[in-house]
């Protein structure tokens, strides 16, 4: 599939709404644990995610449009989401990360951007020039990441309960390939 | 953690809201497009999950319970969710599963496990000897199996749009160990 606004738009606006479902009163034998040392659990993953509308997607994307090529964008700190996370409940983090996506989205809606704007160029810190239309991609790909990696994070604690299944269950042989 | 069967239902009765945050009304193009050749798409693991209410989870809890290790599983049929979503919608199945979903969950508490049935072993037409909390453990590993495989799936038709986040992206690297 070739990058597509409405599209794009269609998947974003779904991530709050299934992390909800998934992670919401969930007890936190799955929610507060990880894959080992130095991964995250569900509950930073989430953080991460608000951290992306604050730090990333949009901040980005109008770099792109104000200055092309010509400014790089900010490194993304990766432990951004710490501070951001820290005395909240999971169940917060839940609904801040509603609220942003959804402001988030208002401003991708309010630029109006028409096909001629998929195009153009920023760069990027690590791997230079971009296009917005692989900008806006790989912020769906990246919730997409997000869910893959919570789903792994998950079946990882019940990689010894399952007992013989361990070798059938593809989850369990994922190799943390979308580790942050 | 070892097996816990509230935390196992926590799990298991997200699951239908989940999917259907995700994919009801979503555009086809997510849903309806596989990994390639021999692969599913979204919809097709999604009767996939129901077929498995139907056939596999509570009716081999039930043969573990009545038989032990004299009578193995039936085995399941990986095609055998084919004919039960022909002419079917998307949302007729995200429907479906969350009816036989909770069904199955009326059915698994009505059994009124205790922690002695946990150990009890039922044998596995593949794999031999499993034990009751081994299986139910599954259950709930199978539905974050898929779900890592849904969001799979749907990077995967982003996979050349995101231009050269493909790298980074962890769901892009990873090499369908939980295909079918």
């Amino acid at each position: 599939m070739e990058f597509n606004l409405p599209h794009t738009i269609a998947l974003l606006s779904r991530t709050p709404a299934t992390l909800n479902a998934l992670l919401r009163d969930l007890p936190e034998a799955w929610t507060f644990h990880n894959e080992g040392e130095n991964t995250w659990n569900a509950f930073e993953v989430v953080a991460h995610l608000i951290y992306g509308e604050r730090a990333d997607w949009i901040p980005r994307a109008r770099i792109i449009l104000q200055f092309g090529e010509t400014r790089a964008f900010e490194p993304f700190d990766r432990q951004g989401h710490v501070q951001a996370s820290q005395n909240k409940s999971l169940a917060q983090l839940l609904d801040e990360f509603a609220r942003i996506r959804s402001e988030s989205l208002d401003q991708l809606r309010a630029l109006n951007l028409q096909p001629a704007d998929f195009a153009r160029r920023g760069r990027h810190p690590a791997f230079g020039p971009v296009t917005l239309s692989q900008h806006l991609a790989s912020w769906a790909a990246h919730d997409l990441t997000h869910l893959h990696q919570i789903s792994r994070i998950m079946a990882h604690q019940y990689r010894e309960a399952v007992g013989p299944w361990r070798a059938y269950l593809g989850v369990l042989q994922c190799a943390g390939h979308s580790a942050p």
